[in-house]
Formats: structure tokens, sequence, C-alpha cells
């Protein structure tokens, strides 16, 4: 069993990590700012975590999985839409929302922070490419669709709106994307 | 008529913003650096630009106008496909590919970026939305599809792959996308 202080204090951390990533950029963030941020010493920081990429990629995958919608027994089309709102809401929530772009950046500037970038997108990604593959199987969506690339157009809609417009997808539009891509 | 040897100059220093762009990222571009890498001094550029945002800006408009392709005669779904294999070629060369994650951090960071970057998307959108509007009007797409939500997909399926996973798409694959979101 967890020390429900020790929780506390991790996921403190992690909170605070994903807001200076979003607030500085990932050249700027520092383990020192973190630090400052978390109210907690540096030396808690590096006794659990060996640098800041590593406490970034914990700070995602920890929060991921305590998002991620339950899907429940309804049609292929409803957990699609039901995944694609998450996403959408994710992608404008003001915390999160502003990482997207320090990742984009940080990625093409060092090689480590493009695989974890990579590899984080195309974890979140298979998800819904199994779905899609579910879906055409029980032959609830047509077989000339393909999964991955129903599943890029689904998710390239949410981020071309957040990064390329100033509005971001509404999630009460993920209904109509689904039925444009995967009708 | 211009002098060529002030248009050849012109194109220079247009190049050398783009290149610098990609390399150091929009925070990182001065007017100086621009000059430096164009051969020419910093006073010539002042002359034509009053500042980075308007040389940037400039250069992709100017070399987006010298590389927009021909439509020709032919379908509203080739034409679409066109269009979209032009997008991702100009998003896989190497001179402009490193200029997207930079003006997407830089529109985070600076409120004149990002409505010249936003404007810039949204000019280049609206070519492909009035196509697919031809479209449906002459039969040729089912009324169903929303011009633009569908624009949106076939884009964001493009800077998808290209911010998000580590292999762009290739050209070749546009044809795939236009049918699986026009179909």
């Amino acid at each position: 069993m967890t020390d429900p202080r020790i929780e506390r204090s991790r996921m403190l951390i992690l909170r605070a990590a994903v807001e200076e990533l979003g607030e500085v950029g990932y050249g700027g963030v520092t383990i020192e700012s973190i630090a400052a941020r978390a109210g907690v010493g540096k030396s808690t920081i590096y006794r659990h975590w060996p640098d800041k990429l590593d406490l970034i990629a914990d700070a995602f995958e920890t929060f991921h999985e305590r998002m991620v919608p339950e899907l429940g027994i309804q049609s292929v089309h409803d957990s699609v839409a039901l995944l694609l709102r998450h996403v959408a809401d994710v992608v404008v929530d003001s915390r999160f929302s502003r990482c997207i772009p320090a990742l984009i950046e940080g990625a093409e500037r060092d090689p480590r922070v493009r695989e974890f970038h990579h590899r984080y997108s195309a974890e979140r990604r298979q998800a819904l490419i199994d779905l899609i593959a579910v879906g055409i199987d029980a032959g609830e969506i047509g077989p000339e669709v393909d999964p991955e690339l129903a599943t890029t157009a689904l998710l390239g809609a949410i981020f071309y709106r957040r990064l390329m417009t100033p509005t971001p997808l509404d999630p009460g539009e993920a209904d109509r994307l689904v039925d444009l891509v995967l009708r």
C-alpha cells in the first residue's frame, strides 16, 4: 500500500511538471523550476526521476491512466465518438492544451523527446485503431475503411483545429466527425 | 519592371528567413541572423520589412504563390487529391517542414504570430473548402459532406502525421485519404 502523503506529493510534482511545460516550453523547463512550483526540494524529485523527460513522461502516463473513459457496452460508432470527445476535451483543457506545442517543438530539437512524443501518441492512437478494426469485423463499419488512415483523419481533425486555427474542435462535434470519416 | 538583381536579392533574403526560422525557432530568429545568412546588411532588410514577422510572412506568401499547383480540368476528387499531394509535398520539404513546429510554438507565445499563422492557414484551407463545395453542387460528392469539416480531416491527417508520428504522409497516399473522407 502506498503512503497517501507520498502519493499526494507525487501527484503535486507531476501536476507541476505539466504546468511548467505548458508555461515555459520544453527548453525552458528545469527540475529546479518544477520543484519550486511544487514547493518541494530538488532532491525529492531526483530521488524518483533521473531527469526532466522521465518526470514529464511519467506525468503524461499517469494523468492519461486516470482520465481514459470507460467504453461500456455500446456501438463501435458511439465508442469511437466517446474516445474522440475525450481527446477533444483534453486538447481544450487549459493544463494540457499548452503542452502540445511544447512537446511538438521539443520533439523537433531533442531525439529523446521525439521518441517519447511519438511513442506516447502511437499508444493513444492504438485504442482507436483497434476499435475501428472491431467495427469492421462486426460489419458495423465498411470494409473499405483503413483503420489507421481513419484514425489519423479523426485525430488529425482535432489536433489541426487546436494547432492551426483559433477555435479548437468542440467536443460536441465528435459525432459529426465520426459520421464523416466512418460512414 | 523589377530590376532582376533586386528581385534576386529579395528571394535570397526570403529564403534565408525561412531557413533561419526552421533552424532556430521563432524565438531565436533575428533580423541580424537572417541578414548574416543571406549575406546582406541589416539595413537592406529594414528598408523593406519593418520587423521579422513581416519578413517571415512575406516569405510564406511569396513561396506559396510560386508553388501552388494549376488544377486544370479534372474531377473534383482529382483536384482535391492534387492539392493534398501538394500540401503533403510541402510538409515533407526540408526547408518548410521545420517551420511548422516553429510557427505553432511562436503562435503560442506571441499574439501577432498567432494572428498570421491562423490567417495564413485559413487562406490555404479555403481553396479546399471551395473545391469540395463545388463537388457537392455538381453532385460528385454526397450532400451529407460538410466542406469545412472534411477539409479539417483531410489537412488534419497530413499535419498529424508530420507533427505526432515519425513518418509524414507520403504524397502518394493523398488519393486514399480523399477516397476515405469524400467517398
